[in-house]
């Protein structure tokens, strides 16, 4: 019976190449082809909703796998956590009609980057989060995410070596939040993403909050489509791909 | 100028042998006394307020040190935090009065429990709490937990190989709070504890939250004062040192 099945996928990033396949390094996508393949005694591709980069965590990566079985969704759930590492949890496995695709069908995708901003690093959970020491002003760094919303053009915060037709994207919604002990969360949820987009706009963002990068300087970053004007690319580990919307 | 030192020390206790230090195995202990060593350039030999084992966390271990020495207390810190595994991190360094001693004077220590009580493992900072599967009846845990509140022996909690006059202790609260997404805390503070304590508790609470263990059974297993009515040990990976009172 060929099946298409759709994965929610949780993934602690940190040792790993990233999603993509790769010939000798280990990677999520590449976790997961083996278990699978070994599972279901036939050689499996799964489509990701996109790559995400060395040290970059998931949350709810989805992808789908087209397969020729009898298995039952619930049974593939299973014997995929027991036996892949446990740096990678399928939190949802779905039959899904044949036509749909992780990639193409998604409408939108929501990312949420962590910032520790406090005089003390902190050593637990440090793979997942960034470390800022010198106090952040939120509120000018809500105005420039702010200006975000809406369709732009995010060549100022795209790093070079993507394959796309365009550098126009829609963000729906991009917020900062103050947590308890010096946590502050970047939400942030648009049509689609340029290379290394949310992490450029937390890095220039960041400046924002140390007062490095007025508001009026950060919009005209923001309308140069100029990468040299943004500031560096924020850490992986902050990183979350946290749900796709189909 | 002879200083007597006080620190406060987060530490994630995953790769390291526990806190006390080994002659060829990595320990807290151990990495703080290097460096600390290179620093002051003479032998230091650190004393903590207790021993955590390999995997135990730590938000607030308090340790005191004496050295002959000129450095600030700012400046020690700032020198430990940069020379240190990550894994490490010195919250605060405070000179102190040469009597301090982090063992001896003591008061009362709390340590935390982090469980994930839901379906689905987590592959996010699965390092730092225990995943139940089936669901936890916290009202039984929080009735069990409240008769550990008091002065008791609390033997049947007790691992072998500990050095102790008595197996006696006062608890001064011992709580389960359930928080968001299927975490629950377990928050125990006491004059002090024996080996494995915490982690005994807390592998005989979960079997009454499972239903295993009935509120008058666990009663029954306090009082007996025999280790093998009790449960198995919780993973390491939960436990969190959380503070010392002095």
């Amino acid at each position: 019976m060929k099946q298409n099945f759709k994965l929610i996928i949780e993934y602690d990033g940190t040792g790993f190449y990233g999603w993509q396949r790769q010939k000798k390094e280990q990677t999520i996508q590449g976790e997961l082809e083996k278990v699978l393949s070994l599972i279901l005694n036939q050689e499996i591709h799964i489509h990701g909703s996109g790559r995400t980069d060395a040290g970059v965590h998931a949350l709810g990566q989805v992808a789908h796998f087209h397969a020729d079985t009898q298995i039952s969704q619930a049974d593939l759930k299973k014997g995929v956590n027991s036996l892949i590492k446990h740096a990678i949890v399928i939190q949802e496995c779905r039959s899904v009609p044949h036509e749909f695709h992780a990639r193409y069908n998604a409408v939108s995708k929501e990312y949420l980057y962590h910032v520790l901003n406090r005089p003390n690093a902190c050593a637990i959970k440090r793979d997942f989060l960034w470390h800022i020491r010198h106090p952040l002003d939120v509120v000018s760094m809500n105005i420039c995410s702010h200006m975000l919303i809406g369709a732009h053009d995010f060549k100022s915060f795209e790093n070079t070596g993507s394959l796309r037709s365009s550098s126009v994207r829609e963000v729906f919604s991009a917020q900062w939040v103050a947590q308890t002990e010096g946590k502050i969360v970047f939400r942030i949820s648009a049509s689609g993403f340029l290379k290394n987009m949310v992490r450029n706009l937390v890095g220039t963002l960041i400046n924002v909050g140390l007062g490095k990068i007025s508001p009026e300087k950060f919009e005209q970053i923001l309308l140069s489509c100029d990468r040299t004007l943004a500031s560096a690319t924020a850490p992986a580990r902050g990183l979350f791909l946290n749900r796709v919307i189909y």
